[in-house]
Order: C-alpha cells, then structure tokens, then sequence
C-alpha cells in the first residue's frame, strides 16, 4: 500500500465510522426520548468507542442535531430531485408525496429526526420544523405549475391547495407513526392519492 | 356549620387540589418531555404539598395517565355533543372539527395529552391513541349520515373521505401545534372549511 493511500483510507473509515454512529443514534432516539436517550447507549448501539463516539460529537445536543440536519438534508433531495422530473404539475405534486412517503417508511435517520421534532424540550427543537416550510414552498410551485400547464383546475386557491396538500401529508405521516412506525405511510398516502387527484384534477 | 357539611366541604376541597395538580402536571408535561418532568416541579406548579400529590397520584406515569384519561373525556364529549346537535351530517362534521379545534387551543389539559401521546418512550403511550379512534368512527359515521340526508355528494367513498377528514384534522393540529403551541388551530381549520366543503358538498 503506497504512503499516499493512507489519508484517503483513513478519512473513509472516519466517514464509515460516523454514519455508523449516527445510525446508532437514530434508533436510540427511536426507542427513547431525547431526554432518556443516554451517550454511551449511542457508543453502544453503534459498535463505535465512547473515544471515536466524542471525537465526531461532543455531546447528545450535538448529535441530535446532526441527525435533524441529515434528515433536512434527506427530505430536501427528495423533494427537489422529483421536482426536477418530467410531467404535470399535478403528477409531480402527487409523486413528490409518495416519494416522501417512502423515504420516511424506509430510513431510520429520517424516522429519529422526525421524533426529536415532535418533543416538547430539548436544546435541538427551534432548527425541527425547517423540511415542513420547504414543504410548502414546493407544493404552492407545484399546484401554480400545474394551473399553467391546466393539469390542475384554474379556478382553485392555490395557497389554499398548497396548505391543504401540506396538511394531509403531515396528517398521514403522523398517523402512520402512531399505528406501525411509519410502515404504513405509503399504503395510507397511496389511499388518499386519488382523492387529491379528484379535488385538483383539471 | 352542621357536622354534616363537613365532609361535603372536604370532599369539593379534595376535588379541588386534584383539578389543581393536573393542571400544575399539564404546564410541566408541555414545557418539557415526559422523562424530564419530574414530581416535585408538579408540586411547585400546582402549589399542592408534595403529601397531597401523593394522596391523589402515586407516581408520575399516573399522572400522565390521568391526563391522557381527562384529555380523552373532554375530546369525547365534544365530539359527542356535537353529534347529537341538530344539523345535515356535513354541517356536523365541518362543526365537530372546529369545535375540537377550539377545545385543543384552549385546553391546558388537552394540550399536555397531546404532548404525551406524541413521545416515543415512556410507560403511558399505549393507551394514547384511543382519541383518534374515536374520530375515526363519528367522522365515518358523520359522511355516511350527510351522504343519506343529501348534504354530502352520493358518489363519495365513506372509509375514503372519512380517513382524509381525519387526516386533514390531524395534520392540521401538528402543524398548529409547533407553529404556536396550538393558538392558529382554530384559524387553520377555517381556512380549510370551504376546501373541505366544496370536496363534500352535493
């Protein structure tokens, strides 16, 4: 192995070691609050040293945010990438839900950082409800695209539309959370799906 | 004062001081997660000695759960109440959500439910559900009333729109919730009145 495949090795065991940690921590904020969520239950869950757990965070506020940040991160891709794809505004609008359904039934940091946004204290909450705004953000461009492109009735509030979109979402996914830790989420938003498409359909 | 007063009067003082801790318990169950409150600031809250919160409530969990338990009574009898108002079956399931929506940005006690339903951990969640249930139900039984009096379209699919209804209620108060601690609750479902109403109306 030459000398200069040494750092690249290393910083990529750093990498390894720190999403391994952060999985670690979503489901240790899974099972228990932020508050009952204890440091060396994270080195634990994670297989990594309480050295190498405080050499990437310094302390529990610190990795809670980092997970509300890569469920930020997570949502926002989601939400963009299927804004970037072909076809009507309200095909878009309807596919950028069922995606975000399924990124929530499927990924355990989006999952934690979802549950740390919902409690009532903790040092992390005020940053929590950022994925929620970009939400509405891109259901009002989505419900004005789809009234250009007359895939969507012209005579419909879009602000209105938006928040009701927004509404139903956050509805379905905090009802999923509530009956099978969101196993149900795309089932539920598959359900509903057609009665949008009834009441925005052109 | 007759002998026989006596414990009538001791009776409504005991009645008071529980009242008085549970909604001491409410303010600190929604400043701070169920694992972080703890006995004594219920005593401090409510002005109760910590002797007179022992008679009433032996531990925490059984403070959650009566205000689990208190929040559920109160979402009942709205809910009920309203049902039994006179009115075609859409007026009453538009009016039951505004209702709720009223009770839920007033009510300490029901606040606090809400706050405890929604934690992942803790020895009292199981039971938190039971409310949303119960909406289930009446707004099922609500459409399919407006759908035989003619207030609601005849086409609509019952279980369908009586799962969006509760969707929408549900998200609704999320939302509300960590915008403002639930003061826009009763603005939001005014804002969706019409959408919901003309998706419904014959």
């Amino acid at each position: 192995m030459s000398a200069q495949r040494m750092p690249q090795l290393k910083q990529q065991r750093s990498i390894d070691t720190r999403e391994a940690i952060l999985s670690g921590a979503a489901r240790v904020f899974s099972r228990v609050t932020y508050a009952e969520a204890r440091y060396r239950d994270v080195a634990a869950e994670s297989g990594a040293s309480e050295g190498a757990l405080y050499f990437h965070f310094r302390s529990k506020a610190d990795l809670a945010k980092a997970i509300l940040s890569a469920q930020q991160e997570r949502m926002t891709a989601v939400l963009l990438d299927t804004e970037a794809e072909d076809g009507s505004g309200l095909e878009i609008l309807l596919r950028v839900m069922a995606n975000l359904g399924s990124l929530i039934a499927d990924d355990e940091i989006v999952q934690a950082g979802i549950q740390l946004a919902g409690q009532p204290s903790s040092e992390v909450t005020a940053e929590a409800s950022e994925p929620y705004l970009e939400w509405v953000r891109i259901a009002r461009s989505l419900v004005a695209r789809g009234v250009a492109d007359q895939s969507i009735r012209v005579d419909v509030d879009v602000d209105l539309y938006a928040e009701l979109f927004n509404t139903v979402f956050v509805g379905s996914q905090v009802l999923s959370g509530l009956e099978d830790h969101w196993t149900s989420l795309p089932r539920r938003i598959q359900r509903l799906t057609p009665a949008l498409e009834a009441i925005l359909a052109a």
